[in-house]
């Protein structure tokens, strides 16, 4: 591709309960577990799934004052954003900018099983998406 | 995986201008266009991009009186549906029903570009995200 994108990595999908929605996206699409883990920062516990190539997130709020609980008492469960891969998490970014990109201000890396992530930009200049980016291990 | 699902095909999002959302998708993300079609009876214009194995639609109503346009009107711009892919709709449809899954009413296939397509779990039973089955020819 001709942009720093190389791949879909994940979508997120905002969930109440993870016991709950795997018993959809895991027992009923049969999608297997790759790993899960509680980011205490985020206020998230955070389950992905394999779907090919690609992952698929569920994200549950562990507490009211997170921004996965702030998105879920606003719009109900649902996709909360779409993380595509780059080589550089910064010089994806910086890439970004520089083709016109409006990014998120500040730059708040997290970390999960080996990916490193951005939220990268905001929904209202990606027609409604929430754009993370992601560099893997 | 030990369901139907074999990969995530495409993400689709609903866009009110498809040149507008190229200008990000396309020119800023880098992301290649893989094919267009008007779908006349859906009332949609429909543009692929590929994101490595999975392709992102963007998908912009043709007229008011389209599924699309009443999301985009309820909800604004935004990611409408998932679509994974399963080696044969029907039995894939089939194999979700006998796992427990709640399918939508009817059997409306669509086709686009060489992949049937049908509409198959109301975002109720998906954690709030509508899901779509495809088979590629």
């Amino acid at each position: 591709m001709a942009g720093p994108i190389k791949r879909l990595d994940h979508i997120c999908i905002a969930v109440r309960d993870t016991a709950q929605a795997l018993r959809f996206y895991r027992d009923v699409l049969g999608m297997e577990v790759a790993f899960s883990e509680d980011l205490p920062a985020e206020g998230v516990r955070a389950t992905f799934l394999r779907a090919g190539d690609t992952l698929v997130e569920l994200a549950e709020p562990l507490r009211d004052d997170c921004a996965m609980a702030r998105f879920i008492a606003r719009r109900g469960e649902g996709i909360q954003h779409v993380c595509f891969e780059v080589d550089d998490l910064a010089r994806g970014m910086a890439e970004l900018a520089a083709r016109g990109a409006e990014l998120l201000p500040g730059r708040h890396y997290q970390a999960v099983e080996g990916k490193r992530v951005a939220f990268t930009v905001h929904p209202k200049a990606a027609n409604g998406v929430l754009v993370e980016l992601c560099e893997n291990a």
